[in-house]
């Protein structure tokens, strides 16, 4: 990663990395000016879970796998944080799991769009991978969203069974909820509207998750989904997690 | 505030009030990369808070207030976040109270550090305020400190007996606290190496502790700071409250 000189000892090495891969996404006109905020709030969440993927974390991960494995048309929507921290992993799971990817951002300028598109292009092409690449040609809206956020292609999110939405603005999050869909949710707070309108719903910080599908999806163990799965317990167990760091961190 | 559309009616005004002073110092060459990111933080703790100002909180302010009210030479210590989120209300407080604000901040360059100042005295010159503003000159280092962080002034943060940070790095806070100064933080994240550090520790928004001093110093109420103060007591009172809302909002 070009310019990046922390060393992988460093106790805060991951979260400087992904400082980092933001930096350079805001320098490639990648990113809202909320993106910087919207990640530090992604910090100080991720600060409360110990920076790790936490027992619960893994599960509902584990989860979501099965619910992409065993989609009939299953999708990842990727927005301008999504791509900046994690546009690699996904991009190689999109491959591995022969499944479209959809850039579907909320601030949607041209610029931006073709920043992204153009950078997926490039991971695309350098790694060889498969994956066909969404969203520069929206040919469908999603139901009771306003204006250019409700955009999306047919063949992608709008005809998607199952959808991947990493750090999803709650809006849009329960507009896919309301068709229908089964959605997929990776948010770092589980008290937000997004995390609670899941279907399954993994709190947990996107580049590790992104490595724990990737992990996953390379062993091609797949299972059927769960029957039973109880998104709420999950969250709840997040939010036991949380107030335990709160605990033993304020002694 | 100029470009600043919002209505005061809508329930999370004044967040995105904070985040329009925020744009507009990063246009003006006032912040560093990392000031949206910190910001970011700061909204999560604070959206745990209840985004209002808690009873343990208020009671952290007037002892602060009560320490700067009484010292032999206290001073307002001032960095790049502090002055975009609440520069003019706390000149207008180091107006009232005959004190000093010192611009001292982590990422310190030629640039920066002239933005600041000159922001400042236009808030000095457009109020008619009486301050003194210092940290364009300095003359003396914070000992345990190094390189340009270290830079301060004698009259102003060196002499000084009482010191009022916001939003302050840990490590500078742990030398002032180490050089025998009242260190009164005002920090959102009650876990923070500041916040435990502090003499006084207000864990709240910048901009409501700010209105908050103000009010306070406008009413001529000038008390004695406690002789038991306890801040631990204070800090665990916050985590408390945290933790309420967690399981209140898990719900």
């Amino acid at each position: 990663m070009s310019g990046f000189a922390a060393d992988k000892s460093h106790p805060r090495y991951q979260s400087l990395l992904m400082r980092h891969r933001l930096e350079l996404a805001a320098k490639a006109g990648m990113l809202a000016d909320s993106a910087l905020i919207a990640h530090g709030r992604g910090e100080a969440y991720d600060y409360l879970l110990g920076e790790k993927t936490i027992p619960s974390a893994h599960d509902a991960t584990m989860e979501a796998l099965a619910q992409l494995q065993n989609a009939n048309s299953a999708v990842i929507s990727l927005n301008g944080n999504a791509i900046a921290l994690a546009g690699m992993e996904l991009m190689q799971l999109a491959s591995l799991l022969q499944i479209p990817v959809e850039v579907n951002i909320f601030y949607r300028t041209p610029e931006r769009m073709s920043a992204l598109l153009n950078h997926l292009s490039k991971i695309k092409s350098d790694n060889e991978l498969d994956v066909e690449i969404l969203g520069g040609n929206p040919n469908a809206k999603i139901p009771g969203l306003e204006g250019p956020r409700a955009n999306c292609c047919k063949s992608g999110i709008y005809d998607s069974d199952v959808i991947l939405v990493p750090l999803e603005d709650g809006d849009r999050c329960e507009a896919l909820v309301a068709m229908g869909k089964t959605v997929l949710v990776i948010d770092l707070n589980p008290l937000s509207r997004s995390a609670k309108m899941g279907s399954v719903t993994i709190v947990d910080e996107l580049s590790r998750v992104a490595n724990n599908l990737l992990v996953g999806a390379m062993q091609k163990i797949t299972r059927k989904p769960s029957s039973n799965y109880d998104n709420s317990q999950h969250l709840q167990a997040a939010i036991d997690y949380i107030t335990s760091t709160l605990s033993s961190k304020g002694k």
